[in-house]
């Protein structure tokens, strides 16, 4: 069995254990504090133009969100996001479970935009009944999304624009940054993130490390008191070290980025097939993630080697599934997918 | 200026204010303990031909639902509600604020489905991603809902068979139970409810009384430790017997009911000259409260008489209002308010 | 059977309800933004000194407990009180509830010193692990305590500025303040509590309301968005105006301080006889509570006639109880029960 | 410098690392469904003897903490533990932060017994006063303590039989638990942890692992829904593998005790020579964590070369301070630092 399900089926880049043995037996204090963790802030600070800012490092993705939401909020203040948005749907209530409400915004493609937030902020503070809505104070997006889409540098800015207008936070989920970094049709760096966001982070789990995510906060309300959080919250590794070890692997060269690029690729390669075998999608993009709508019986038959993800169901004969590559994804394995899916009728 | 625009702008009624004034001196023990609250409880139980049920008082609505919900439910678990429904817009986050998902269901009159909570059920705990969502466990709804709306004992009836088969607690809200008793096309009882429920409430605060709550609870597990709770969340009353006082003044006799039917009355009375007028509304109902559609420049006109309250923007020349009637309302504020309605051209 | 256990067996005192009884069918608006609580604001404002001070109504004790601290700390920050306070003992966890620690001081007679807030803050933040323990942000004491004593101005003084020193903001409980307030022995007045405190209260339900306990707020950051905390909390009663009358019924006269001077004389004539038989006390005070040490078999017989409040066995024989007197209690019952007293033999 | 201020300076066992080498690329499916899982767990079973034991994987201590607490505890329930326990003191509040309080009782060497145990049940449930105090339902303890004692079989079984009396839930914290089983003077086995504990768990973090803790649940209530709580918690590891393997690699084979046996050997090492000197002890113990009296002037010197924690002053010229082994203490810097308190005047 192949797996294109997600993208952490595997380990860690080779270079990234290689760095792990290494270090295996130094003697570093704890919790973050170690040098190795103080020369990936210092890479990330550079990557990101962002000499200001506050570098932190914590587990995984839902760890990651419900932290630095219960950083930001006050107990009557809510998040705005995409109704498919990861806080919204996929994390077992923990943004609730910390107290605060998700506003959510439909959305087709994962993305919300400016008018939205500022349609959604206005109704919630300015129709004379303030005080018995939940306040607005964040806005949640995610960089890819989860459905692999991506904003591009004028509706970030569009959204920064807005959220600074309104004293909202803006907070962009990178769990698959690098996947987005790296696409086709990008136009939006880290540095431009520092810029425009108040706190984002770059996602190591899915992008090469064992685990690991690193959150960058540019504004000072956000830095204060930020480890306190991470505490409480069980996401201050007393190992601090094996996520900077990590980070550093993946920021000292530009490994970050070449092994995403890889994964964006062998995406591009199999997006170039079912183009031709003219499979619709059930969005388009040029990340890592391809969600593609096929026939039942094909999907049964592919599933006999190859492990997708389930989407949903698109009518009684067509299902739409995730085919996800990621940095680990073998070419000989998008090879047979491809000749598999070429051989389609 | 005529209020219209809630139902809680006056006092309480006068046989309830009498029965405080008469007791006024007393001595009783505190908390909910006293003997007035017992025989509330006691009259409770039997309109509601529930010899089992648990009866506690509470101050306000918000309170209610946050202490019901808080107690019914632990920390992974949502409740599933109508997206118009008062805990997912007007109680700023209380529940989530608790720990609590709502998950919002569309409505465009106030009330979901049994179709609908069995495909929501199905969606968050049957697609083989279980623990990555919220797990449903209660059903909540408002009878009559925020748009004065009712469910029918056949719609009841199969929304309690959905809870049961799902292991959902079904919790109705009855802020405004009153009105929707003794509205014109009602068919469900109180006996019904404590029949179809796990737990639900009657509101006192809109109808006659200066404040309080009466939660009726019908399912053994959610008796456990209720009061716990309630002192915890702030909703055990010292003097407590404040409530029971009350709510024996509105039960020792059918005044609940009386008072009830004449806000419908003049409710229905309003309703009848905006039928001439042919002026449409934003939903029909039979209840106290309608929401009219009328041309901007008539409601600016009335509103130097009246105060209603604005429920939203139909379009360019057009606004929904909301016309509250209650137990309070004078028959002569009516009578005016229907020769001018009768007067627009 | 006469009651001396609390303080909260009646219902208010009848200035109170005949200012409920006149304004019971005036219309007004809800949620305490009426012209009655606007009053009772400005009444309060003035006593107190404090014209730039936010004066909010919620109904219990509990509640704006929970209310002020959920709406000062953040989620990683506690509060420091004496291991008695009614916050860390009496309300089923409530602060924890909201996520906050309760950062209990060992004391003898309810109260805690300004040495020992520095220490605590100094053990919290100043070892070198800061991050993972809580961080003190709030130090709550009670005016008179839960043991009836009271803080000097001296002492109010010192413990204010070792809070101003360390950035803790000061909260003081007056749930029975009137009966400190006109204590033989004190000195400190609702000015110098407004001056000294960050926010403080002035409770209604033990001293002549129905219900209600009215925040002053000092501080500008604890200001801010204070009413989403309410409404989320259950605080926000609808007919708000319920407080606002009852406020300005005590407060628009001198009623609030001589109803509570009254339960201190009665109080006092209590104390007389315990001292002449040479009754010890478990601690010494000059408010409304009286904390005696009586023989068991004494207690027994006193307890068919009076219900005193069991507090705790002092050895063998002998147990404390409170003796609690208040606005409404009666001269003749204290005639009683000193007669009864001074025949102990 | 040589590090004996904690046990969780270094990596993780070669043969830990040796495995995750191994297996970093193969491709298994996420959040701890994997066979690598399966298989830990089943060995865990077996090494406890407890064939119906629910087994979960975690990150790190304070997330496990919180995340059995959190899903055995309703809203308005406590946890039982010692004053110094890691839940009261080291973990930010977030006990609290889920909305529990922890009832701290007061201990010298880090234990609690039986009788505090029912004592503090008693108070809180049996004086008539219910529901205005938090109800106790979760005993919690360390095996070791954080003082490095150990509760003998003897203690534990009386603890299991109050808290089975009282319908408390049993937690035992074992972030070192390998140290304990291994000290010379222990008699509690894994089995009888799974036996007579509700909940426990095996830590692995400070015991060889490059992080990870084993939760054990024995009581069937505590099973339901833990995935859940540990999903919404941000305590599923995407690549819950990583830990699966590790414990496989620690308890394939005696590895996990054998590593352990090494940490107390060279701590009774260097006990023996304080024995020698006559260096008293803040509390006497066999497990990895030393406990020692030093004066100021000995321990400025010692800390130019070796690096202890710094506990608590004890007069003003002497403090104690921990000295901790791990299994990945080396014999030669033992033996250096034996050398160097040998040669203490």
């Amino acid at each position: 069995m192949i797996y294109f399900n997600c993208d952490y089926n595997e380990g860690a880049h080779e270079k990234v254990m290689q760095r792990l043995m290494e270090t295996n037996r130094e003697q570093t204090i704890g919790y973050g504090c170690d040098d190795y963790c103080e020369k990936a802030r210092k890479l990330i600070r550079e990557k990101c133009q962002a000499p200001e800012a506050d570098v932190h490092f914590l587990v995984g993705g839902t760890q990651t969100n419900a932290t630095v939401i219960a950083a930001a909020l006050r107990t009557h203040q809510g998040v705005i996001a995409a109704q498919s948005g990861h806080i919204n749907v996929h994390e077992t209530g923990a943004i609730e479970a910390d107290g605060h409400k998700v506003l959510a915004l439909p959305s087709e493609d994962g993305k919300i935009t400016a008018e939205q937030v500022e349609k959604c902020y206005v109704t919630h503070v300015s129709d004379g009944a303030f005080e018995h809505m939940v306040q607005p104070k964040m806005v949640y997006i995610s960089q890819p999304t989860e459905l692999g889409t991506q904003y591009t540098l004028a509706e970030l800015e569009a959204l920064s624009a807005v959220c600074r207008r309104n004293h909202l936070f803006l907070f962009v989920d990178g769990a698959r940054l690098g996947y987005g970094l790296m696409a086709a049709d990008n136009d939006v760096t880290m540095a431009d993130l520092a810029r425009l966001t108040d706190v984002f982070y770059i996602g190591g789990t899915k992008v090469g490390a064992l685990f690991g995510e690193a959150v960058v906060i540019s504004n000072p309300y956000l830095k204060e008191d930020f480890r306190y959080v991470m505490k409480q919250k069980g996401g201050m590794l007393a190992k601090g070290r094996l996520l900077g070890i990590q980070f550093l692997a993946l920021f000292e060269s530009d490994l970050y980025l070449e092994i995403a690029a890889h994964a964006d690729k062998m995406a591009d390669q199999i997006r170039e097939v079912l183009y031709q075998k003219q499979i619709p999608f059930l969005v388009e993009n040029s990340t890592n993630q391809i969600f593609a709508i096929l026939p039942d019986e094909i999907l049964d038959k592919l599933s006999e080697k190859y492990c997708f993800s389930y989407q949903e169901r698109i009518d009684e004969t067509h299902s739409a599934v995730r085919i996800c590559t990621s940095w680990a994804t073998e070419k000989e394995s998008v090879d047979e997918l491809c000749k598999d899916l070429a051989e389609i009728s």
